[in-house]
């Protein structure tokens, strides 16, 4: 890495866990277009995992992932052990205050130092010039820039848009967990964010009625456990109760034992902007 | 900095808090010596202040720091402000568990985060090859390394010898602060760690009677108040009650209202090493 470096070449760096998706390709070819060379990490992180998530069965396939990554035009793929990234005696931590408070950091308590403290090694390891994160992990993407902001990093953060199947779910390694009545109840999350950008179009401020709203129609599928809805400030991922500036509606929640997440960005001003235009023509 | 990188320059950082002494210009004079570009780094940093440390009144010079430094041959001195280095909304911090729960670590709170917190920043802006620290902050010294190892940031940290005064007080910017007898009643500091080094030398083992020997010698001093003295495996710094392998003899102290540090390493195989050549000799 450091030989490339050295030549001149940039280097865009995919850090994931593993078992590949249109998403992660995304970022790939994003990578690619960006830089003289893309690498791929693939190491599903054990630090960002608490005592009930699923790191034990998180699905790994690197045969798979080794075929998707390679077609996608991958350089170089990095896939250690954990050994190698967690030797005995690992005791250094990296954390972001703040960011990590609402949304899935309430969720997840850790879950984001462990987020940061790997990233801030695969920084090390691979020293990219830009690094890519999908904007499904919203608030995993604002720390981790901010990370890179506060610790003088120098390296670009790039928040690539979130890729979804034709039914608007989300794609995520996890989506595998579902069973095939689950799978299809899960549309009604990127439903519910429809319902709550068209809200917004149509002038609604009050973030509990668009809350409320998301809520009704999630009830709908019995399946489905809101682990939250939340809207906040895009910038500090504050909850807001009136949508002025820019805003994410963010959720996470439960179907069977899968926790899924999604979120959609909504500036009232652009929408303003352009009625407006719509106006005039 | 960057340019210099590309132009295939090593680097080497002195990361200082300023008010230059020899302790300093000797970090500075290996930096020069192990690469082509030696960088400075002049920042009293108030994140490893505590509230009752010593922070507004810090010895700053920056004048008399930059004569200094241009005579021992620094080639770029970073000499940032508080607001550069933690604008408004800083979050980010680096923390080493573990190494900091001893020595400097218990007496101080918060210090050694506040350390890996602007070292990590300054390894981020900088980009050194190598970095340089003085043995008498050996905690500090410690911990640096072991956040560069577990971060995998690929900088090499050198620790160089303590630079003493020719009674054996240990080079600090803190000196300064010392009234005429205080600065006298210090070099017990030194004289209690020779006592400690002797004793091992002669074969004493039992941490307990090292340190009983130096409280001893020190109380003969009633402006030294012992913060802690204590005998430490090397590579941990965990207190030891039998010395078997290499071990830092480590102190504390208040004189007036002065805080100063000192410290010894002693490997006791080397020492019986000496003595089994003398014998033969």
């Amino acid at each position: 890495m450091k030989i490339m470096r050295k030549e001149g070449k940039s280097i865009g760096l995919v850090p994931t866990m593993g078992y590949l998706h249109e998403g992660h390709l995304s970022l790939v070819r994003a990578a690619k277009k960006h830089n003289d060379v893309a690498v791929m990490s693939v190491f599903v992180n054990p630090l960002q995992f608490g005592p009930n998530d699923d790191l034990a069965k998180y699905p790994r396939d690197f045969k798979r992932d080794e075929e998707k990554a390679r077609l996608a035009g991958v350089d170089v793929l990095f896939y250690p052990s954990e050994k190698e990234i967690y030797p005995s005696g690992y005791s250094t931590y990296v954390e972001v205050k703040g960011l990590g408070d609402t949304l899935c950091g309430s969720s997840r308590p850790g879950h984001f130092k462990g987020v940061t403290t790997i990233v801030a090694k695969l920084f090390g390891i691979v020293k990219p010039d830009m690094a890519y994160f999908g904007q499904k992990d919203v608030q995993q993407a604002a720390i981790i820039k901010k990370m890179t902001e506060d610790l003088n990093m120098g390296i670009e953060i790039k928040i690539m848009p979130i890729v979804r199947e034709k039914d608007g779910l989300a794609m995520s390694s996890r989506n595998i967990y579902l069973s095939e009545t689950e799978r299809k109840d899960a549309s009604i999350l990127h439903q519910s964010l429809s319902t709550a950008e068209s809200m917004v179009n149509q002038g609604e401020k009050d973030a509990r009625k668009i809350i409320k709203a998301m809520e009704l129609l999630i009830r709908q599928k019995p399946s489905v456990k809101i682990d939250y809805i939340s809207i906040v400030d895009k910038r500090f991922l504050k909850e807001v109760s009136s949508i002025s500036g820019e805003v994410l509606i963010a959720l996470a929640v439960f179907i069977g034992k899968t926790r899924l997440i999604d979120n959609i960005a909504i500036d009232p001003a652009a929408v303003k902007t352009e009625k407006s235009f719509a106006r005039k023509a």
